[in-house]
């Protein structure tokens, strides 16, 4: 196991309905140690590309992100979410479902923000259905910046969103990919990854 | 000027209406190099504190309470705003109102998270009418932590927010103070810190 993979196993939760609790050092208490450490993956494992921003979404992104952006030299940018259609021409705009509360949100990205100069790094937390990817890409996409990878601490594999991106074409890396997990027994199962075979030590 | 009215100065742009626009390092882009040197300056500014936990709220408190906590080697907790009432019970709640978005909220942090052993520091970006640390207070209070200090990015010294959080009896240090803003010149008059004597004016 990866050092994300081994935390998982020591302190998320598995709940029913395909639920993994990780808001002890992720989405909602964090472990700035672990983000550090995250940061310097993503910077490892995107090294060979010329990246000049990480882009994620608020709000459970944005911590990660930073210590990626750190680990680059380069800033951050956060698409927010907006219910209310206030846009004067000078924003990005992108639909995305929420699949965690069940509505539709616009999400926003400032034009002053990307140009089609920007090399992107897209971060964010989780990736199940792919919504939130998707709509950070229209938003790339829309502004003609460069999409370098995209990075997602835990990807839950047997839901759909990983397969498209990939599909798309784009360079998604994955911390952790749940490929099963049981309420009952509590056990997860994680996809094997390209560097599983040898041990692999980070100063940090 | 310290660091930050600097770059204030330099890249915050003034609009109508006491609007102080900084979101292209701050709360939208967030320049990495400025939020190292803005958790350095808290941790010098509660050197003599014991901290155990950094709080803030989402979403732009989450970047800079992160490189907060990395300086006093603590995790952070970030609050979350909730419309849905599905607390069961595990849940510090705290009702807010948004000034930006005119509607009233609740906060929420996990019990899991903080109890009676836990040292504060609370972090935001902005302070105006206060309502949002006020949150957090109330928040720390039900769970009988210690609340050490509160650190606010940019302080509107001409709302009332500081006024109450330091007549309450709190150590509230903000790195910048606004007492007076005019979108027509574009200048911006910081109130004197510490570190410098005399109230000065700067155009930006």
């Amino acid at each position: 196991m990866n050092f994300l993979e081994e935390r998982i196993v020591k302190d998320g939760i598995v709940k029913p309905g395909n639920v993994l609790k990780v808001d002890s050092f992720l989405n909602h208490q964090m472990d700035i140690g672990l983000m550090e450490q995250i940061g310097k993956e993503f910077k490892r494992r995107f090294s060979d590309k010329h990246i000049t921003k990480v882009m994620t979404i608020e709000s459970s992104g944005i911590g990660i992100a930073a210590f990626v952006a750190k680990e680059f030299g380069v800033p951050m940018v956060f698409a927010k979410k907006s219910k209310s259609i206030n846009i004067e021409g000078e924003m990005y705009v992108a639909e995305v479902d929420s699949f965690t509360h069940k509505n539709r949100n616009q999400v926003i990205v400032s034009r002053k923000f990307l140009g089609p100069d920007d090399h992107l790094l897209i971060i964010d937390d989780f990736l199940a259905n792919g919504c939130a990817l998707q709509g950070l890409i229209s938003i790339a996409s829309s502004a003609g910046a460069t999409i370098e990878g995209l990075g997602i601490v835990i990807e839950k594999g047997f839901q759909i969103g990983g397969n498209v991106i990939r599909n798309l074409g784009y360079h998604l890396e994955s911390l952790a990919i749940v490929d099963a997990m049981d309420a009952e027994t509590g056990t997860i199962t994680f996809r094997p990854q390209p560097d599983r075979t040898a041990e692999a030590t980070y100063d940090i």
